[in-house]
């Protein structure tokens, strides 16, 4: 029988003890500087840089983190060669044991979210997708009805971290923020189809940039995985995550791309190791948050 | 100079005197059963498929409409072959003389959302995208800045046609649906930059179930082009979406897909006469309420 995903994701944090995620979002002027010279900069050669580059900081956080989170949005701006790229990054962490969450935002209705769910499960064999809610449970529903047998999972967006993320998500709806209203939808769905640690297969992601929210809203998402970004270079600390845990410690995964990806600078010739360094303390700094308190 | 979207828009209706716009998604299991036979049913196949089919169509649509809207997730379905095949039906409805809508409802921030700018207009060469407005207009802003000066355009998902789109979109938010706070928004990003038309280059979706919700989202959205989807197959008739134009008889298309694409059995061999009888039907229905009035 297939592991329910909440499950997964759990022995995933557990294996390497630490929530952290790492982003894999590719930025080619941040790139070492040899690989750029070895590829060139046409499309073609961005989207091998991408996939060399990524494989090797897989190989490098493999051992550290138990989750990655690609960006499919750097590999799409390269068209056919950068989805290939995607493909091999995927199928690479796969390999190393790692879960995948592709971080898409996807979003449509019926047959046409079935077949985002075929692109994001049946090609590139994701474990997981971040969502948008606009549309409704329709727009959820498809692609829940090809993870959930599968063991995979879903994360809808609830409250984001960027300057203008309140224009709707704070609007006061019937007597409370937008946002929680979503997070209200997202705790049901997720409560529908609990793993054995208690938590579902439908999680929330929340941006850390507003410390008191995440403690709200982890009440709210009382039965729902927390995906939140913006750890390291956005501003965020292990202090500000703290609230995204449940008191057993689990129930969120935190999210570091630049600042795990690009600590160096793209003449150095070693950069393996400041991502090393960077992953290890990144992973490092959120064990207090994690342990059982 | 580059012509502002808006008055291409409007050129494209006025040059064939409709407000129809062709959706493009292919599916499997629709199309005439001598091209799924010549291509086979693999992944590579069915994309091969879907470029042949809509190729095919775009022939016989391209005299009768002015706007075709792609629909990228039945593409992306079939990974990269699929994506090789929605970049060839692109360049081949540009070719023709078509604007071409690319149906994403893309939504991220910041250099993400600049990522998505650079697939579907750099790469791809759309003229026009759908998004979603959720994380607010940072997630509008990286794609305006590359649309605006190239005379490309956005539609932003204001409300939607599926039976669960009330969810969210119909909350009550300090004093009115969201959905209405969401176009008084599309509106004000609209009439920022305006056409010789009077309109803008940042549209609305409106789904044209609820014809009377759409005359009344016609006075807010009152200098944005407004696509129309789900007329034809979705029920939607050309006097529920008279409310969708302006009294000059511009500011709206309006999207058939199945209705055009699949009026045929799959085992006839003249589809394509089908196809263009479902089409020119379908056009001239719209003729009176685009006209003057």
């Amino acid at each position: 029988m297939t592991d329910h995903f909440a499950d997964r994701l759990a022995a995933a944090v557990s294996a390497r003890d630490t929530a952290l995620c790492v982003g894999l979002d590719p930025r080619w002027d941040r790139l070492p500087e040899r690989i750029r010279r070895r590829h060139g900069d046409t499309r073609m050669g961005r989207a091998r840089a991408y996939e060399e580059f990524c494989a090797r900081v897989l190989d490098v956080v493999g051992p550290l983190v138990g989750v990655v989170k690609p960006q499919s949005a750097f590999f799409e701006a390269l068209g056919t060669d950068g989805l290939a790229a995607l493909f091999q990054v995927v199928e690479r962490a796969r390999r190393l044991g790692l879960l995948v969450i592709l971080d898409a935002k996807r979003n449509d209705i019926a047959s046409t979210a079935e077949a985002y769910a075929e692109a994001v499960f049946d090609w590139l064999q994701a474990d997981a997708v971040t969502l948008n809610p606009y549309l409704g449970r329709d727009s959820i529903e498809p692609l829940l009805q090809k993870a959930r047998p599968a063991g995979r999972g879903l994360f809808v967006l609830v409250r984001t971290s960027n300057p203008g993320a309140g224009q709707f998500q704070d609007l006061l709806c019937e007597g409370e923020p937008l946002h929680v209203r979503v997070a209200r939808a997202v705790e049901s769905w997720s409560a529908e189809h609990l793993g054995r640690c208690g938590l579902g297969d439908v999680g929330a992601v929340v941006g850390c940039t507003h410390p008191k929210e995440l403690t709200e809203l982890r009440q709210v998402l009382s039965s729902a995985w927390i995906l939140v970004p913006g750890y390291g270079a956005q501003g965020g600390t292990a202090a500000d995550v703290a609230g995204a845990f449940r008191s057993d410690g689990l129930g969120a995964i935190v999210n570091s791309s630049r600042g795990v990806l690009f600590p160096f600078d793209p003449s150095v010739l070693d950069w393996e190791k400041e991502v090393e360094k960077a992953a290890r303390q990144a992973a490092e700094a959120l064990r207090p948050v994690t342990a059982e308190r």
